[in-house]
């Protein structure tokens, strides 16, 4: 670890770069592309031209260059909403212009009608966390509600209708969970998680929910709080359907990520960024 | 990706290994010594005989082999808590004997006296995490307590003062927070985080706050919740002190680490993992 610079609420490595992206003024473009997993984060960056990739010992993966000649960057997130305030916080504090965001993952879909393999836009968010006061309270809490900003959704959502067609792109209210076991509803006989009848509870609460994942409501909620400064959406792929159980053709995936990346920097460089 | 079988309850790669962190049946060792930084699993993977290193692209990594002859794991878990409940659950999922799991981290400590540079023993943990759905509610929250266990505390307590002396070794209660900025007290005046006195209010809440970090609760928590297969601690180096913001002496910082890890190794093969 290079030695960190004096300042508590904001520490930089003694080079200048933030703690923990590893990244520097520059090294970010205004327009980002955010993915969980570094094999998806590796396969999408081919689509940028005049590549520099910044990595961090802290899971973070930076790839900048430009798409159709405008500058974007790819930043690989790790997974929890801790990992995903790291990478809005100290890749926007590098950037000193308004910034566009998309987040591109993979979910449990909770309509029952969607398909597996289906896109589903995040028009707005809400986060399921453990009540680890629990039985003081609920043993899980749904928080209220974040949204896109509302342009750049409609710009997204019109690219990824143009490349897979409406019937494969849902859209809805997503839940992002605190963890991806216990705060998902899933049963681990190992664990008193308290959890036994989460998914019903969470879907009477939120009708409109339509998936499950772990990282979309602090992108969106960070957004919100950003005081203009940052516009954000996403799209997760349904990898099954939480009620049916049914999984998507996995052989697809990549194609499927492949398409919904391009339409995610497609969306990022139509968004005007005006200053 | 390889396809995940149809088990949403608890998913596995097409070739039976954990979804994210990539392990099977006897790729972990029931003594596991858990650090956040992939530099730091690196360098103190050195202590261990007959090497194995297992990588995912999620972030984990896997280091298992021998110290002094007895099986131990070092996994490189990433940050926040939804990271160690991976970590913590496919881990011990591998496992069909009781665990022993010890982490070290880094933290900011919280007792006006403490020495940066000290190491800082979470007797036990509470969590600080962002109440979403403000101003419903106060802005933060502040968890019940959970833990270390007792006898893996004192193993490993008198184990870092015998390499360190009584007078760097402190312990207390562990604050685990949400994320780095917000639930730590950090200002960043680009974002409405609604934290101006957090770290005043939690240490009137909690007078014998010690230590904020980002993983400790979560491994404590998902131990006292195991039904007796898991005993967990945690120890911290601690890089400032968030009262008098006084740094530690940065160029000492790989000594403690290697020192402070050496003892998690010797705790661990010392405790009795009877079945």
């Amino acid at each position: 670890m290079s030695k960190a610079l004096l300042d508590a609420n904001f520490p930089r490595l003694i080079d200048g770069k933030t703690m923990h992206l590893n990244v520097l003024e520059g090294d970010v473009n205004p327009r980002i592309l955010s993915v969980g997993d570094a094999g998806r984060g590796e396969r999408i960056s081919s689509y940028l031209e005049n590549l520099q990739i910044i990595n961090s010992t802290r899971g973070f993966i930076t790839y900048s260059g430009t798409f159709e000649g405008v500058p974007v960057s790819i930043i690989v997130t790790g997974m929890g909403i801790p990992m995903m305030d790291f990478v809005v916080r100290e890749a926007t504090s590098v950037i000193s212009s308004k910034v566009a965001m998309i987040r591109l993952g993979t979910c449990g879909a909770l309509k029952p009608n969607t398909k597996p393999g289906s896109i589903i836009l995040a028009s707005s968010s809400r986060f399921i966390s453990q009540n680890y006061s629990y039985p003081v309270g609920p043993a899980y809490n749904l928080s209220s509600k974040v949204h896109s900003d509302p342009d750049l959704f409609t710009i997204f959502k019109n690219q990824l209708i143009s490349i897979f067609g409406s019937e494969n792109v849902d859209e809805g209210v997503d839940l992002t969970c605190e963890t991806f076991y216990s705060a998902q509803g899933r049963k681990d006989p190992r664990f008193d998680d308290c959890n036994e009848n989460l998914i019903e509870n969470m879907v009477v609460e939120e009708p409109e929910a339509a998936a499950m994942e772990m990282e979309t409501f602090k992108l969106l909620h960070l957004a919100s709080t950003s005081k203009g400064k940052i516009a954000a959406t996403a799209c997760m792929i349904g990898l099954l359907n939480r009620h049916t159980q049914e999984l998507m053709d996995f052989s697809k995936l990549h194609d499927i990520e492949r398409d919904a990346a391009r339409a995610a920097l497609m969306a990022l460089i139509r968004y005007p960024l005006d200053n």
